[in-house]
């Protein structure tokens, strides 16, 4: 864009771009695209067509799940159109002679660990994460400084409808972590948790809350958060070396987390939050969860803490899930003894997709045998993708604080 | 990144990818870049180098301000040092094989009317727009409904540090607009104007207000954004027709203002950030600036409701910068008498960059030499920019609420 048009366009001078090939009428566009783009666009049969222009490429490809070659049409653009996708959000990628990129017909989102785009197959029952007619909360950008990693970081903060109208009410707090290669934006950006939240108050199926949404990668001073970042690394396509038996890991790790997050957050991130917002005193007003790597990571923290959290949450995401689990002396024995662990873990909850395969079950049949409580819950038809996490977080969310 | 490596990631069996080829070791990445990103980064001398994976391409360009080719070198990926670059944030698309695309290196921003890649060449004099040690406001996302749009819409507020621990205060309100092609965000992403406040309070040069960032994009239902998006319909390079003679346009128009955000702003916008949060009543309490497109906006709304609003202000996008702006007529006579002018605006602000053109220092001397009182300033060394944009809100809200 010159500047020359934009203060034609700024100056009604230049009509409209009418847009020549249109998709068929029956193929909506997604929900995720910039305002205008008409594709990718979806089919009554949830396949998708995509448009991509690269006028001088040889070979152009999306991967959405799985790859898709594109043909050059007689508009000179390249085409595809899949087979059907799942319901939900999904990332994807296209190829240009190569190169891997984001569709620029598409939102950006911070996802695999760069700035990727995404397109969203309408869910029929998705009423629940979309904006209604009901009181709305706010999502805050609050910014802090760490003792532990020494940096400014930042956090969002939900706050339920009506919290500014009461400065009575204390709210109890749900830590909700993203996954790997996502950050402190992907809960209330792709996973839409803010109007999950507003939709569930609003039904009376949910507490009021307060939902604190940090980022997992929280290294010490001169640490590298490569590890966390590998994506990162790995779309300037330098050539990755083989794996070094025996090399140590670059940021410190207990058993799929992060010790100094756990350390950053006890130290600097509740302190702040119960400084700063209006939060209910205790562990009993206390919830941790989080969605993949951000499901181990609370596993990690907050089976270690439990004089500090009542309510836990792993969506894809868990402890366990292996085989190898020992219950008896896992996580320095937290589960040995049910009726202790039951008395002091109000809620367990274990969510997975229907097509992330069978560790998640079978961990949570374990417990359940063990004679520790645990609710288990599967999302029908999704893998590990946001649709599975949106789905999680409305049946995890009811279950607290009660 | 198959879903196995993202298991064996987080299992910790895959060592972190080493970075085989590192810049020199006085290039330093962008703070744009995505965490882990080496490119690129920025020389001494700021001259930039850009490193771009596109293993078939036969053409590699960037583009930020003006063009590079890139070549491809020893390693196989493409590389491009550009001459030195101005202070400041730039966006940058990169050219595969005639793909216009962003760089999979940087975040995103939505700017151009899509989702673009941008580099920020350090400015000596960037410690007003980074985060310090003072207390820090917060940006709230606020959903709300609007009757004339019949849409939900989303803005932005800044409220500002200590807003919810005295119950009592009332705070005035800027209301502040990005440009063409961007949107709510542009300001406390692009702009960082949540951490230029803080700071401007912290040293008391400001006085703590409401700053509430709206979406540009306002039609009726029914009617067409493409106007206003007309860059999300070209990133899917469908060939642009002629203008057509006479053509009426997508969106109902002021004089570079839309007429519909007006209404918008005035129905809904404004009762409903006046019912959320605690704002101090009357126009002197209120104030409504923004840059390039939404400086016009800007003018055309506020010109024409100056019972409403006491302060204005433009960045790159004023009324009047073209030569044949007739004080005496223009925006029904508003200007013409310059002493009730005077007595009803407490602040007119012009800001603009050096690199930009004479038209708004003319116009600012037009007004001047008619009596009519007005702030003008000039961004050294930057062009049509966030650099300009950053400093001209940094020159602005000091004048604001005297």
């Amino acid at each position: 864009m010159t500047r020359t048009l934009l203060l034609a366009l700024l100056a009604g001078v230049v009509a409209p771009a009418a847009v020549s090939a249109q998709p068929p009428a029956d193929c909506r566009p997604s929900a995720l695209n910039i305002p205008g783009a008409p594709y990718p666009c979806v089919l009554p049969d949830n396949r998708v067509m995509f448009r991509v222009a690269a006028p001088e490429a040889q070979k152009v490809r999306i991967r959405v799940g799985k790859g898709f070659d594109m043909t050059k049409e007689a508009d000179g653009l390249w085409h595809a159109t899949t087979t059907p996708l799942p319901l939900g959000f999904h990332y994807y990628t296209v190829q240009v002679d190569g190169a891997i990129v984001a569709d620029p017909a598409t939102r950006s989102f911070f996802g695999g660990g760069w700035w990727n785009g995404a397109i969203e197959i309408p869910d029929p029952d998705g009423a629940y994460f979309a904006p209604q007619d009901v009181p709305h909360g706010e999502v805050r950008q609050r910014w802090y400084h760490s003792s532990i990693t020494q940096t400014w970081r930042r956090a969002y903060v939900y706050t339920p409808p009506g919290y500014d109208h009461d400065a009575k009410t204390k709210y109890p707090v749900l830590y909700l972590l993203h996954g790997w290669g996502e950050n402190e934006q992907g809960w209330h950006v792709q996973g839409q948790v803010d109007l999950i939240m507003d939709n569930l108050i609003a039904a009376g199926k949910a507490r009021p809350m307060i939902i604190v949404m940090d980022n997992l990668n929280a290294v010490k001073p001169g640490e590298s958060a490569a590890l966390y970042f590998a994506r990162g690394v790995l779309t300037q396509a330098v050539p990755e070396p083989p794996p070094t038996p025996g090399a140590p890991p670059a940021v410190r790790r207990g058993p799929l987390g992060s010790t100094v997050f756990t350390d950053m957050m006890l130290t600097d991130l509740i302190p702040m939050v119960e400084k700063t917002y209006r939060v209910a005193p205790g562990r009993e007003n206390r919830a941790m969860a989080g969605l993949s790597m951000g499901g181990f990571q609370t596993f990690t923290t907050a089976l270690a803490h439990l004089d500090r959290f009542a309510y836990i949450g792993g969506f894809s995401g868990s402890t366990g899930g292996r085989g190898d689990f020992d219950l008896k002396t896992a996580h320095d024995g937290v589960f040995a003894d049910a009726a202790a662990f039951n008395k002091k873990v109000k809620v367990l909850f274990l969510g997975i997709g229907s097509e992330e395969g069978p560790g998640t079950k079978a961990f949570s049949e374990k417990l359940t045998q063990a004679g520790i409580h645990n609710v288990f819950f599967e999302s029908a038809g999704t893998a590990h993708e946001w649709l599975t996490w949106r789905r999680s977080f409305r049946e995890f969310a009811p279950l607290l604080f009660r």
